[in-house]
């Protein structure tokens, strides 16, 4: 999306590729997003774990104006098949235009400011939203929808994509779509002359820029057509999902937010010293972003492979399906993160649920010791530990 | 698992690899349908769009007697991944015999002559249907089928498989299978002598040739044993899905044809100089054939990357998942389509009804215009446009 | 289908294509699990059919004492991309410890001895079974299990996955991920002196051993907490699914057994000479591995080819969706097999009752016959044919 050199890289690839594949073959085609297909990621098959952090906030990004958008997808983080990311930030005026992701469907959580989006679905309804810090939005892969910063404060916003692949050559602006299409057929697709367009952009916007918005929505064209589900959540507005010694986490996928089919997001506050314990997602990829504070990510790979990262805030951190991790707040402030899953119902398995979930003699066995010992070890999920331990 | 020397023989390999698996790695394994599985297809991440034109119907194709198949498949055709197609004409007393498609459901529409069929599912149920022109069938995955002329005119239709790699080693033949099996396997399987498979056929018969079939279709050996769902659908015979200024379309999805649960179809007559408008469809690639007419396809792939193409009687044409398009009858005369998608739910986006779907000032923004210009734009979903412009 | 230049084509290209792809490219990549992305597998693709035979019992596998584990991978066993399988006994007092699978489900039909399984679900239910043979359990993909020899037999059982790449790189053990994790962490994690973890294992222990367990379960540290669905289904104690003259079938899949989502599986008893007939499985791969007498599998893959393997007493056998095959007894004993299905609901068409599914008009244009030859075949589903032939 960013990178300019990206398109002359693929394009170079192809010219060896094609030497033996003519046109079909590129490195794409090798990165199947991790076992989806069943197939294990070979970036995931080496003797070492890869790094999965990516220092997103550091990057420069697409800057137009005041407005930028700095991206993580599988081109800067090679892990993150399966999800993809970007932060973005609009100066007041500003719109990230009309446009739709032919591959992805878009998940979002406002940081700052204020945030206004429309978007149109495949039966002609379209929703007008306005958001605020905390709120969430989805809109389904291949739906129509434009993001506007509100008001006269610059806003800002993590998106996140259910496609690590999401961003090159799966991203279509109207501006480049209508600066492109011959004007005697937009004349005969509007019923307008053919000279209306002259004055239209030749090529894509990305952020255009105008009047601050009215305070209030206007009414679209064709009235009021409002769709069955809403595409927006008021994530921290909400009871926090639950609170522990320790930390607290937020949580929204479909069995409350029915419209998000394919993403659940989480935002995850931990006091110094708390830990996330370690454990599993047996349905999902799962994308981190720091808010605020500092935190060190364990990743076990199986062989022995364990991996540990330090992020910080405005860092990107990813764990593939099935892969052991923690997270454990290592700074001297609270952290904030938000993170995101490529399935509609979130599932985890904590490894102390899973063994207080076995007989002692069955815990005995496996680790050599004896059956008392595990009398000491915690008879209940932890989830979260204070840093001092778990809720006895 | 237990291999300690997998590991080092992946990394090792990559060399290796096409030393090793000479007859295992072929340009289809990086092949993989459009987005299907995130990854973009090689062939759309170019500077420029490929061709999305086929000219089906100059082709030979298969051809026995007065019988012939003519195909377009990822082979003739690289970006048609999702969904491949064959023109069949059968002369009287010809069938297609009884086979099944490992790979891909069949869905057909009769453009001249009558057709019989019989299907049978793995409930053992069986039917036989007799079609006309503007009647459709769906036959599920695997499921084993034969066509068969009926009367004494040649028939003609156009077959549609939900997987672009249909062909290749994905049909079987009852006459290659019975012709390859050993005839003592066969004496026991059916209680016959071996030596009633002596006159049977050796190898593939294809399309086999006997006496013109009865006019009323004769009752299959095991009696009547009807499925719950049937595999016809008369969809010319319905009125038409809509009526525009300029067109009109007919459709059937498993919305009113419950079977055919992974694609849809649609016939769609425009006048001349009618315009199918400027839209995407975000669930799914769109196959085309034309009928009868001349027309103009466009296509918007992004990066500012936009593509037309000439369509006559017998060319096909393909459009990805999410890609903008239009067609444009640019003959003298009425045009008739059969556009195929590989969803059992039809979805499109219009891009007049995403510009209603916005308020006037957001428009404004966008492509930096006086608000008041957008009052001139349809404010509803204009879908076909005649040959002077939408209706008001 | 064609092309008969296709497949030299495709034979060429390989050498260079490594040459372009270095670092993105390995066997893996071209693996995709059989049609599963719609793309035929190259394997799959040449002059002849590939070998779908293993012989499993004659490898040594993984040992540990008197406990072992052989497995049926892609590795072992090119063919089999849709699903693996692994025999595996254990001593008494062994244990194969707490793992998940992070890429696969897992079947088990137990052959001999008794075993005891613990598993957790993301909803923090465990359940602790007992099995003896002819018992079967199913685990989701990545929920966490253990499988525990029981009394002082040793036991063996046969576990199939939904995924011929399950192996390598997706089995996570408690004792490596714990081995690796440090001591602070887990200290903080469980509430415990770190000091607790010095004498646990450093490194994946597979196969533990410890006491012969307790007759009757102990209950888990956190009490009864049971799951909605049981993963135990006592397929040998039920009424056979249906009894031929010549054989008797079982079978369990997700109508009679809930939670087996992706897997069927069947146990098939052949009389000398009998035969499952001719058929297809149109939504599934087969694994089989036969667990008494000597069978002989054809397979037929198109294009007019025909392979048949013979297999004996703890040999493995393949066949893809939608290629057809029989299984004929061709010992002086009855045959046992156990056959898995990568697919929650069983589905098979019958060479005999295709047949029978049709009008003996249709029969006769097919095969050049009389159309009173086919009232001599069977006008019923045979499914296993006695030595002598079908039921009539």
């Amino acid at each position: 999306m960013y990178d300019v050199k990206r398109r002359e890289v693929l394009a170079g690839t192809v010219g060896l590729a094609s030497a033996a594949m003519a046109t079909t073959v590129t490195p794409a085609a090798a990165g199947d997003p991790s076992f989806m297909n069943n197939v294990p990621d070979p970036l995931l098959s080496g003797k070492d774990l890869p790094t999965f952090k990516f220092a997103l906030e550091k990057t420069t990004g697409k800057v137009i104006g005041g407005s930028s958008g700095k991206e993580a997808t599988v081109e800067q983080l090679p892990i993150s098949k399966g999800i993809a990311g970007v932060s973005m930030r609009l100066e007041p005026g500003a719109m990230r235009e009309l446009h739709w992701h032919a591959t992805a469907a878009e998940w979002a959580f406002v940081v700052a400011g204020r945030v206004r989006t429309t978007v149109i679905d495949p039966q002609g309804n379209a929703e007008t939203d306005d958001f605020e810090p905390g709120d969430v939005w989805y809109f389904p892969r291949g739906h129509g929808h434009m993001l506007q910063c509100l008001g006269n404060q610059p806003c800002h916003f993590i998106l996140i994509f259910d496609n690590g692949y999401f961003s090159e050559f799966g991203t279509f602006s109207i501006t480049d779509w209508i600066g492109h299409a011959p004007k005697p057929l937009l004349a005969k697709n509007f019923g307008v002359p053919a000279a209306t367009f002259d004055s239209f952009p030749k090529d894509e916007v990305y952020f255009a820029r105008g009047a601050i918005p009215p305070e209030r929505p206007t009414t679209p064209l064709q009235g009021l057509k409002l769709p069955a589900e809403t595409h927006k959540y008021r994530l921290l507005a909400q009871e926090p999902h639950r609170v522990y010694r320790g930390g607290r986490e937020w949580r929204v996928d479909q069995s409350n937010f029915p419209i998000s089919a394919t993403v659940t997001g989480v935002i995850l506050d931990l006091d110094p010293g708390a830990l996330r314990e370690l454990h599993w997602h047996p349905t999902a990829d799962e994308w981190q972003y720091v808010i605020a504070g500092r935190v060190a990510v364990t990743m076990f790979g199986s062989h022995g492979r364990f991996r540990i990262e330090t992020l910080e805030q405005g860092d990107v951190g990813y764990i593939p399906q099935g892969y052991g991790h923690s997270i454990e707040n290592i700074g001297d402030t609270p952290s904030r993160m938000l993170i995101g899953f490529n399935t509609g119902l979130y599932a985890t398995i904590d490894l102390s649920q899973w063994i207080a979930g076995n007989p002692a003699d069955v815990l005995a066995t496996n680790f050599s010791q004896p059956p008392g010992l595990f009398e000491k070890f915690p008879h209940h999920d932890v989830f979260v530990a204070g840093k001092d331990g778990p809720e006895k």
